[in-house]
């Protein structure tokens, strides 16, 4: 693919949108220079009149458990116990080849998709240490994805010691955020396990990326600790909760002041949109401003046999299980897989306009929802100009 | 594809599930005369070591309302208001092109996907008399598709005087059941309404099969009413109840009572496995022997956007919404999407075994759980003996 890493190019033959005439995107320097037509350059692609956006972001992913691309393994978790289900991960990840041979398996199916930009939590814990950080930092190098990390105590903080040091030495290793899992429900003391999160982010200045299964009353007390906490540390815009199946749980009203105070806090929310669990309001969520990404989890890992790499197929799952049939409704969830997430990951230049970087995937469909819907394979994925998937003309 | 039309092809390197070894599957007139090593015919299509399944069965279709392949419209009903998406569909369906057009569009895909089995439900009533039965009976013919078509009363029966009388025109006509919509919730009078769907049963000796949106208590005692019919008819393993959502609405003792019952009277359900309803218990269905196909509903129709003539894609999203992980329950998954069906249809000499007809795919996949997750493009598809898809060595 060397020949496509011009220093110019051309996508000819999109559409922005429907009943928009084919356009030419002209890029230079992995940065879109200029929309229009009558461009030239020394390379050219094809875009055959499909709808062109950008680059689709996974903004929860676990790259670091993938089996993908290896022979079918029976799932061996308890679903519904997440207790059960950390035993099981302890248990059998053990077995596994090393991290970055996995994660150089799911980079194909990642760049296949135009899934280009995500976030990943990294397991960080006594046994495993730092090891699947740098396994993650070297699969992904040198590859089409930019890939932000997120070190994760899976095992928990107050429940496996030396976990909060072994945090702080991931994010001055090359981790960007510090994660939590469940404060309450799994590390069984909400306060001490929030306060030691966002103590690593006042003192590294990274951000903070929780996840959040405990549901109900119990989970929106811990939103609203970790509210609390952005805002007294001026975090706003740099936390994140992940899952926050609470938020679909608890009563109207205190959904309404929840997502409200979330909006003031500059506080993000992820989903993985799992089928069984109730959707986040997305839109009550759009109309209050708060950002929400959307993410793959892991893919077909110890947790569960799910995902492909492709987050227009996840986007469609979130449709589907949202009920959403309308434009309008659809239109959130082909949001949350792209713009939705760029914000979550604070993403610059982002988009299909003259100086965003050139982050570009085309899909034969007309516009962004029936892209949702029909999620066909691409045709053309362009990585800071760069061709990944298409052919030169 | 002519040269395909073989009275006898090789179906060779393929396996019939994990740790087995590659098997040649030899098809004669259409039917499979044996299975396993050193066969020889004029024609051989190569299966790559992929898995070999039956045909998929799509249970529950609409195959007449399509608009695949066509434009994208914007949905215009109002999802959750089932009265109201039945005004949007009479007023925006007349300006459709004709059933027979659009259906061959949509046939192509179900063929390209390997779904092979339909039962379709096709709208009778009097401003559109018996002009969808022809169009699918002439859209299907010389496809690869067994089409079972359903005479549905979309508008209801005792809400459009006449259609009685022309659901029973339309099983002399070709209609090989005749069915009926919400007895109560639509249409007014549950007892009426199911009394006369079996009187032109009884009358025709055709078979049944209800839409039943109507939920929770009032949903099971219109099930209770077709049980009962179901028995004193003698029609055992000649009814259908399609969506049946009030199964899974209803307390857990209830549910017991019912499916205990269904299974008694050999009444069987369909799902489409919609997103934002709590899927069928098909363990404890599974436990009973009830026979549950799973089906697209309509194809991207004025109803929803969703379905692209892949059961094997609805089958992983009836897994996802369940949220199945583990093999024995994404088996569950599978076997709705196949045998399930089959026994719905009251299909004979459907499976991959000796004497069956030779309607089988093969899946990139180890085995059909795999299949089922991954939802792979179809190497090989043959109807009959014939191959639809893939290429003779």
């Amino acid at each position: 693919m060397s020949s496509s890493n011009a220093q110019s190019l051309v996508l000819g033959n999109v559409r922005l949108g429907a009943d928009q005439p084919p356009q030419e995107i002209f890029i230079e320097d992995g940065v879109i220079s200029s929309i229009g037509r009558n461009t030239n350059a020394a390379h050219r692609v094809d875009g055959n009149g499909g709808l062109v956006i950008p680059a689709l972001v996974d903004s929860h992913a676990h790259l670091d458990t993938t089996l993908w691309g290896t022979a079918w393994r029976p799932h061996t978790g308890k679903p519904g116990d997440i207790r059960l289900m950390i035993e099981n991960e302890r248990k059998n990840r053990r077995t596994l080849e090393p991290v970055a041979v996995r994660i150089a398996r799911l980079v194909k199916a990642y760049e296949d998709s135009g899934t280009l930009h995500v976030r990943s939590h990294v397991q960080i814990d006594p046994e495993v240490g730092l090891t699947h950080l740098e396994g993650i930092i070297s699969a992904v190098e040198g590859s089409s994805l930019t890939v932000e990390i997120v070190a994760f105590p899976q095992m928990g903080v107050l429940s496996e010691p030396g976990t909060e040091k072994l945090l702080e030495e991931a994010v001055n290793h090359g981790a960007n955020r510090v994660g939590g899992i469940d404060p309450a429900g799994w590390d069984r003391d909400p306060v001490r396990h929030i306060d030691i999160v966002f103590g690593i982010a006042d003192r590294t200045g990274c951000g903070v990326d929780i996840h959040l299964h405990d549901g109900g009353d119990l989970g929106a007390f811990e939103v609203s600790l970790i509210i609390e906490r952005t805002r007294s540390l001026g975090m706003e815009g740099r936390v994140t909760i992940s899952h926050c199946f609470c938020l679909a749980e608890v009563t109207d009203a205190l959904q309404g002041r929840l997502i409200s105070r979330m909006a003031d806090a500059g506080v993000s929310l992820t989903t993985v949109a799992p089928g069984n669990r109730v959707p986040l309001p997305l839109r009550r969520l759009a109309e209050h401003g708060v950002a929400v990404g959307l993410g793959h989890d892991g893919t077909r890992d110890l947790w569960w046999p799910y995902g492909n790499g492709d987050l227009l197929e996840r986007a469609m799952l979130l449709a589907y299980r949202s009920g959403f049939r309308t434009d309008e409704d659809l239109e959130l969830a082909f949001n949350v897989a792209t713009h939705g997430g760029a914000r979550v990951l604070n993403l610059e230049g982002y988009g299909v306009m003259v100086g965003a970087r050139a982050d570009l995937v085309v899909v034969p469909a007309s516009l962004p929802v029936e892209a949702v819907v029909g999620h066909p394979p691409r045709s053309v994925v362009i990585s800071r100009g760069r061709l990944v998937r298409g052919t030169l003309a």
